[in-house]
């Protein structure tokens, strides 16, 4: 069948809309007909000058950009898959990805052109590497330009795929251990799309996206396929910047974005910002990471007409698995909390250790099916066994289902510490303490404990200026969880904890000191 | 694939919204959990008590009820292949359908059950029909009472169906020819909900359904399955009747409903109808026919709130191709008269005859493309292959798209005339005479004309106690439109035109007087 393909979509927005703007990139602006033409220049240019072959994977290691998004869109249209790199990803872990994929073609914008050539420098296996593409301006250790390339290149319709064909190769974040690649096929994004927009309502020519999560990630898929296919505009910002994001909704009127809360934290928090200015704004999907209550409340506050959306999902489901929508976003909602239901499409349980279905109310591992979700961990038939084992995708987080079928995340799986017999939830615990005026930051993990196995501990940033002891913080907790749940050790530090590419807080970092000496963490 | 089959929507909504109003059917009430498990115990039945197998057909013709709505539920986990009867099918027609189809099993409300038994009477065939199935109240000539054939069922989980099995054979409308079977697949069914619902963005548990249009058409199928898929509830009403219709919504607070344009007149011209007895719509789809201006622009003034869509497809598209949504229906908006974008997942050309594709502006048959299409006309193949000539399918609609991808129809490329070598589009004839203040209703034809081939000709039905001349109806056309295209007769009519199951003015039966010794027309 060949009906659930990018070019169904992509193809016909470029002839509708062909002199609506299409993509916008600081001062670059192209309208559908000129980005539909370098698509599709590009991917003849990679095929028959870089002689990349149905199934063959190219890499691109770089900051958002226009040629980001026509890469990604010439994947769709069949010229690779596509292997978005990771922009924290240095050293062996870059080399390991490069070698595991296969990857033959990298395009590097000039910053990690370097970064790029360092990691392959270090290690041993670069020699499958055929080609290295700059993209953009500026210059780097690389043997080919992007304009040349593409300038090699005919606008011919490329042959339409399978929708099966694998269309992306995305390496998980790498929060635990070594990052896996999740293949993710044509059918099952478009799939995704079609889920996500059944409950957003937003994919329509009048939208215009602003494009702010890194493109590698998952979370940006819907909109870098959705918003294009249905005719909408993409502003792009090359990385996360606050003032600069106010600028951008501000002067190209951005209708709708995605955002994950640290983003929103740092947007409401910096000095340009006012409420008028993002005032274009209808709808603000976040995910990724809870919102603290904190800033849901604030937010509110200053923008009570903004449509919020929570969105749940993981690479694996390319991209969503639920969405909590705007009727739940008020302070006095009991589901304000939870990341709402399953989209049309995905289905939900939530299972024990033994694959038993849990009822209502019971906290066990979320597992999903759904035509979104990947189809291998690449070439790791066992990891992918176990990820589906009885037919269902395992999600590694744990939570719980309501009544109406709200799911409330409780934590990751691997973060849950198991102290004196007991399952400890680390996001539990860390609500416990976030409340304290003068905590800043704070992550709970398990640190060892002879007689326990693990033992609570937690990890706080105190705000500027502010002063709180570790009892008093231990006290804090004290008042609004059970005694086996309070932290029995604080930690106090002045940087900020550490982030994954994703923007999560990496626990494994914090937890690694501590278990060093000992096995490894569950 | 499983993906897309109705398995995935309906049993997890089953679960999820158990004790949530699934059905409202008279005093008729069904919960989720009910209704599911009455849906699970029909199909187990229709296995095992009727002997239906994968692939069989069985028929049904009753005014819309629950057990009509749990039999298209029962098709869509598998029990059989539905054949929704139009109930304005008699004797001959109804006799080759049952016919054609092969179908062993029929199902009749106790209205229907002695039309149907009298068609099969007349005819020589109904040999075929192993069983006759009485759904709802009173008698009927049937050898089994519905009631009874459920209990005889368990709610057990059939098996899954494969997305590629044929769910629907829908035969259509009947206004041109003998009717043809259109057989629908389950994706393709999913799918139309998911390009619908992504416009809509309407499918949600919060939404309550009036479904008046007649479950046997293709109209009804999104609500039929995502309203129930999502959580929604579904209130039926037997047969349209606007004073009822007005009560239903005022009493069920319905959120959304589906209406041809005729139906939507009979209610705002209804004694008991005032705006506010209907506030709590949010939502009316229209379509199957245009919707004349005037009734447009009635509508607007009184209910400045309701989000409007005008919705365009068949039932070879199973259903929906296009949608004109809410910011389009402004009194001064031209687009006012597309039917609008289509929908995500669907793509359109206009073509001329031998199948060029036309440019903007330029008039020709409309032809689609989308994983929503019928996979073939029921053992006809040379008609599936016309239909599906060059890799589109043609609608039989003339339109063109403007120079954003809106499609404005002008006529069924079989309505239109050719008068003098020249096409003259009926509707746009239609039109320039609908807005006589002396005219109630308005049909135009070709009839035979030695010179010219066809000359045309107008049907006109007056507004009670008004008076207008043949030579004033022509005079009023010839204000607005060319002079080939003014009619060069008027016939008046006291009666009400005659009008298809659908609603829709039935050409053919005011064409066929004139052409009776002729021949056919094109």
């Amino acid at each position: 069948m060949k009906e659930l393909i990018y070019h169904r979509q992509f193809l016909p927005a470029m002839q509708t809309f062909a002199e609506k703007t299409a993509v916008i990139d600081g001062s670059y602006r192209a309208s559908f007909e000129v980005h539909g033409k370098r698509v599709l220049c590009l991917a003849d240019a990679m095929r028959r000058t870089l002689g990349l072959a149905r199934g063959d994977r190219f890499a691109v290691m770089a900051a958002n950009c226009h040629e980001y998004l026509e890469l990604y869109h010439a994947a769709y249209l069949g010229a690779g898959i596509i292997n978005p790199l990771n922009l924290r990803l240095a050293g062996k872990e870059l080399e390991y990805i490069v070698e595991d994929s296969g990857t033959g073609i990298v395009f590097v914008d000039a910053h990690f052109a370097q970064v790029f050539d360092d990691a392959m420098r270090l290690g041993e296996s670069s020699g499958a590497i055929r080609q290295v593409v700059l993209m953009g301006p500026g210059d780097g250790p690389c043997d080919l330009g992007y304009e040349d390339l593409l300038a090699s290149g005919e606008p011919v319709v490329p042959k339409e795929p399978e929708e099966e064909d694998p269309v992306v190769l995305m390496y998980t974040g790498g929060t635990t251990g070594l990052p896996k690649g999740v293949l993710v096929t044509q059918r099952a994004e478009i799939l995704n799309c079609y889920h996500a927009g059944m409950v957003l309502g937003r994919f329509k020519p009048s939208e215009v996206s602003l494009l702010q999560t890194p493109i590698f990630h998952a979370a940006s898929m819907v909109s870098l396929l959705a918003t294009t296919g249905c005719g909408g505009t993409q502003v792009l910002v090359p990385m996360f910047e606050p003032g600069e994001v106010i600028r951008l909704i501000e002067e190209h009127r951005v209708t709708l974005t995605m955002m994950v809360p640290t983003m929103i934290a740092m947007m409401v928090n910096h000095p340009a910002f006012a409420p008028e200015r993002i005032a274009s704004l209808e709808s603000l999907t976040y995910g990724a990471s809870p919102m603290p209550a904190e800033l849901l409340d604030r937010l509110l506050a200053m923008l009570p007409d903004l449509e919020l959306n929570q969105g749940y999902g993981m690479t694996e489901s390319a991209s969503v698995l639920t969405f909590n929508g705007p009727d739940h976003h008020r302070p006095d909602d009991p589901r304000l909390r939870s990341v709402g239901r399953p989209v049309p499409g995905v289905e939900l349980s939530i299972q024990n250790e033994g694959g038993e279905i849990l009822p209502t109310g019971e906290t066990g591992e979320v597992c999903a099916k759904g035509g979104n979700l990947m189809s291998e961990y690449w070439h790791k038939p066992e990891a992918t066994a176990e990820a589906f084992r009885g037919g269902w995708y395992h999600t590694g987080d744990a939570g719980y289902l309501d009544d109406e079928g709200f799911l409330f995340l409780v934590d990751r799986v691997k973060d849950m510490i198991i102290s004196g017999g007991e399952n400890v939830y680390s996001v539990e615990v860390e609500n416990a303490i976030s409340g304290h005026p003068a905590v800043d930051e704070v992550a709970v993990i398990g640190v060892p404990h002879e007689l326990w196995g693990e033992q609570v501990h937690a990890v706080v940033v105190r705000k500027t200026g502010a002063e709180v002891s570790e009892a008093e913080v231990i006290e804090y907790a004290r008042s609004s969880i059970a005694g086996y749940k309070v932290p029995k050790s604080v930690e106090f530090r002045d940087e900020p904890l550490p982030l994954s590419g994703a923007m999560k807080v990496l626990k494994r970092a914090l937890r690694d000191p501590y278990w060093k000496d000992h096995e490894a963490s569950i």
